[in-house]
């Protein structure tokens, strides 16, 4: 266990409220690893201090980005290029295995298991192509030759969404087909959006749902969104976060 | 393959025009298999003459419902409840295997190699919560057992969303879990919806959609919807139903 950990990113001071909340919310879920955050060498050295006060370690890491304008604006989220940065979470080759958690995540109940399953990659499906792995949680294996790939690849093909999902998705192409271990349950990932769901099923499953994942350029530390008919779930989950930020 | 069919379900006059237009968008695809509909009696007779001209069998059913007022106002479809109707399929003994396409799909490529997987049923993820399965495509083995267990969970459970999808994904709950053999892809089952979409994902594999599902209460034969922002390929699908329509 001491070579696993988690982790999360943190490139601008927006998301830095995002990551401490994250942090508490894990150690509230009782884990046992540590929990890491990659931090921008651009972030003004107050959040950097901040960071430091709440997480086990903070890796400080060179920015990267996309840079592919026109396909962030078809994802409708022009600021999302430095989410590449996400991939230098393959350097931290000091841990066998970590779980990455963007830092608009909040864990609800513990999710240590994600460390037994029997692969170096598992992740989520995504509501809006399902099979497509959202990039939000996800377990992997850090390796250099990993990293390097992935940068190969960026270079060569690029991101079809501009971000580091659409990487992701294409590195790691068999998830949809491939093994059951790399299917993380919905509940391991389950992305809150105002906009469209399927009601029922929340209810359903709600008691199970272990990680909330606020997609969309609107996070909770924004304020309290004006959830679309299909969501009447979301409010209850954004109070979630602010209970956990006020704790 | 004598014994494998395509199998739709008519019970309102509503959906006879999409049965009609998904039965020619199966010609089209040039499949070997027949296609046959399961009509409820109590449809008007001239649309069930009409189903008879176009479709290789029709069979008369009763229909089912599940009078779950309380869930199908969560789904917001008060409408659906009949749609227990379709677990009339399983009762299609003479064939070994069947494919159920919904009244408001529409093939765009053959997809015949679904009856060659190795699995009893097989469906593709739901966008709203995609670790259940949307049951407007799906491949079966008709089973008087099944049906009968169907029934019996019907009466004692229920459907956690008032339709047949609760109920189906409650019967088959290792779908998200089990065989790859069972999920099939996305593309085969692509929901267009208006109000959220992965609009990098879509202009990524759209090339490769084999069977479009106009799911909501607003269908194609409707007229052209207003599309949201994140699916700007909604109009040019509906287009696509329109064109095969006046085939
Ligand atoms: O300016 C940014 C944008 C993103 N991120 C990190 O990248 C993740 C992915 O971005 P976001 O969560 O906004 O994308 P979404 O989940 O909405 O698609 C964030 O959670 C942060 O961890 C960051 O540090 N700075
Ligand atoms: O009044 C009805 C409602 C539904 N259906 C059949 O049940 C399917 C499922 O309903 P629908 O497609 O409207 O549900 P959605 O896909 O929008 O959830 C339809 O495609 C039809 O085949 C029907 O025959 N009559
Ligand atoms: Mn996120
Ligand atoms: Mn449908």
């Amino acid at each position: 266990e001491a070579s696993e950990a988690y982790v999360t990113l943190v490139t601008s001071r927006d998301y830095v409220r995002g990551a401490l909340v994250l942090a508490h919310s894990l150690r509230k879920s009782k884990t046992t690893r540590p929990v890491v955050a990659l931090a921008s060498r651009d972030l003004p050295s107050l959040a950097r201090s901040e960071l430091m006060d709440v997480f086990d370690a903070v890796h400080i890491v060179e920015e990267m980005n996309s840079n592919d304008a026109v396909r962030l604006e078809l994802l409708g989220r022009p600021e999302l290029g430095v989410t590449f940065t996400k991939l230098r979470a393959w350097c931290l080759t000091e841990y066998e295995k970590c779980v990455f958690l963007d830092a608009d995540t909040l864990v609800l109940k513990n999710i240590d298991d994600v460390f037994e399953r029997d692969t170096n990659f598992a992740a989520a499906p995504d509501v809006g192509w399902p099979d497509c792995f959202n990039s939000g949680v996800f377990l992997f294996a850090p390796s250099q030759t990993t990293f390097s790939e992935l940068v190969a690849l960026a270079a060569t093909t690029g991101s079809f969404d501009g971000g580091d999902q659409g990487l992701l998705n294409s590195y790691f192409k068999d998830w949809s087909t491939g093994s059951p271990a790399m299917r993380l349950p919905f509940t391991y990932n389950m992305t809150a959006n105002p906009s469209y769901g399927y009601a029922p099923a929340f209810e359903r499953f709600r008691d199970d749902i272990h990680v909330v994942h606020f997609i969309g350029a609107h996070k909770p530390w924004h304020g309290m969104p004006t959830p679309g008919p299909g969501m009447h779930g979301l409010v209850s989950l954004v109070d979630a976060w602010w209970r956990m930020h006020d704790d």
